[in-house]
């Protein structure tokens, strides 16, 4: 059995308890889960033998070298194909994925369906399964860690005042694709001064002048799995106060990562860093959460939030990544990819978390 | 009245034929264009006279700074923050977004609406509003035409033998970048030989050997304008062959380009296209519609499909595209961005057409 075909069996063994006989599968990301298919167009509708892969003309030819399941290439909406096959094999209970289905998507299946078939919601069954990753995908994301490490040092040891932040990331996003990166994981965040105080800064032409902080947030997709890391420099050497902030991040952040340990919930991941952030009046400015899942998505489950109860499990792919954020005066976020393994935690980003001075 | 206020206005005044009294608006397209928010996290509820935009801490500062409404931060599911606002103001026939809200997030609404609200589906309203581009949004697209045909020069004069289409398409997309580009708009394609065939092909580690066809398909997002062109070359000089199909699928565009003008169906365009590949035996080998509306997206209404019967107007950004694919044996594409004018259309994108060998 491939591995595919081993994901597919192990979400349908859960159709029963989700009260449904098939699943409709629209997310990209579970999509490519369960068939490797890594196009923008397809759905598949899971049975508990067969995986029915629905996509449009322009996929055709690329489907059926590589997409695992039987292919049917469908013009127009692919609902609608895929209501074709519930009809002739006479399927009832229909279980759909209420949060990637749109109101407009499900409205249509509803009316193709036949008289005695009904819709069932449901909600995470295929992100469940992808919480704890197989050694093949930890191998996947151990090299897009690596490889998004390797291009940060590249480009770290050319930063100078001078250049602007659009130069960085620029540089930054070539060299993850000359070390064979498909693309950034999600829009490279090169953010100086007081913007790096914006959490989700995009980069500008403002040029560095010096005596200032940089934070840079990267990573990268390495046949689909995601790799993420923060690093916060500082061009010349740093204030007192700005130095404060920094070890008191970092303090949070290996708090953090001392409380990953399987058995453990997320939100007591999330806990201990804003418990020490606490310890130095800092909480307030920490105005996310702790981490997140990564995988083929850059945010999945779990979400390590204060209240999340997902028991952390050998496997699981984490960020850690507390950050303080002063408006008008500038931002600190220290951030690595770690594996929850079964005796605690491995850190996967190689990159020195020691304060940088540049 | 700024340009966001006036958009707001605009769909506001159709409040009444959609038997809405408010809208809320999910789409992070049509976000952007009524409020100017470009984070991965904004809702708006819309009302007649107010634009109240959600988002979460993260997006607080950058929000307040630039975001056209009144600002409301908020911690959990941004619906459920609109639905105190929708309390608080009494409101009843609430509008969403039916293609962008996703089955969940309706539920959720649904939960927290006050006795005597109720929700209405509504679909394309926003984006009917955003197809006729205004001179500010016209500039911005001419813009990122420009950019994109001259990143295309800078890296096209610089391809041989030896090298791979990753190289290429990492190349691209720092050119774009150091141009000003945010990003690109899409994945860049480059794909070679055999490989053009596949109308969307991820770029491999292939190294071009000569004598192949090489197929680039190329869009930049500049201040969140999208440009979109593709180019089909040949290393070496091309086989009789080849060189027929280039012609035809020239020929096909031109024809395409030709049957653009105000009052004509984006059907009417499609089918101009298909004719001339018809002529030639090739219209099965078009498996794709000859275009669509670009802006805010790269994939937007109106779509240039055979049965579309949008009506072209003035101000529209749409690209014409016609390619033929042959299994094994490769693909050509020629695709430029052209804005309707009042007496015609304009072509937006400068790069020359001629079957260019390299």
């Amino acid at each position: 059995m491939t591995d595919f075909e081993q994901r597919c069996q192990s979400v349908a063994s859960h159709f029963a308890e989700n009260k449904v006989d098939v699943l409709l599968v629209a997310s990209p990301a579970n999509v490519r889960y369960l068939s490797g298919f890594d196009g923008s167009n397809g759905l598949i509708l899971l049975t508990p033998s067969e995986t029915h892969f629905f996509t449009d003309p322009r996929y055709a030819t690329a489907a059926a070298r590589y997409v695992s399941g039987k292919v049917h290439v469908a013009k127009g909406p692919l609902v609608n194909a895929a209501t074709i096959v519930i009809k002739r094999k006479k399927l009832k209970k229909i279980g759909f994925e209420a949060a990637h289905t749109s109101v407009q998507a499900s409205q249509r299946l509803k009316d193709g369906l036949p008289l005695g078939a009904s819709l069932v919601p449901v909600v995470g069954l295929v992100e469940e399964r992808r919480m704890v990753k197989s050694a093949v995908e930890i191998e996947k994301i151990r090299g897009s860690v690596r490889l998004n490490s390797e291009a940060y040092q590249r480009v770290i040891r050319r930063v100078r005042p001078g250049v602007r932040e659009l130069d960085i990331a620029a540089e930054i996003e070539y060299q993850m694709k000359m070390l064979g990166a498909e693309k950034p994981a999600f829009d490279t965040i090169v953010a100086a001064k007081d913007r790096s105080a914006l959490p989700h800064a995009h980069p500008t032409g403002y040029r560095l002048v010096g005596n200032e902080l940089l934070l840079i947030d990267m990573g990268a997709s390495l046949e689909g799995y995601s790799s993420d890391m923060t690093r916060t420099v500082h061009l010349g050497p740093p204030p007192k106060r700005i130095k404060q902030i920094y070890a008191a991040v970092l303090e949070a952040q290996l708090a953090g990562i001392d409380a990953v340990r399987p058995g453990a919930t997320a939100g007591s991941v999330d806990r201990a860093t804003r418990r020490t952030l606490k310890k130095y009046g800092m909480e307030k400015a920490f105005v996310h959460s702790t981490g997140h899942g990564l995988g083929l998505e850059i945010h999945e489950p779990p979400r390590l939030g204060k209240n999340d109860k997902t028991i952390l499990a050998p496997g699981m792919a984490i960020t850690i990544e507390p950050g303080v954020y002063l408006e008008g005066q500038g931002g600190i976020r220290i951030e690595d990819t770690v594996l929850v393994t079964s005796t605690g935690c491995e850190i996967l980003t190689p990159t020195p978390k020691e304060f940088l001075s540049i």
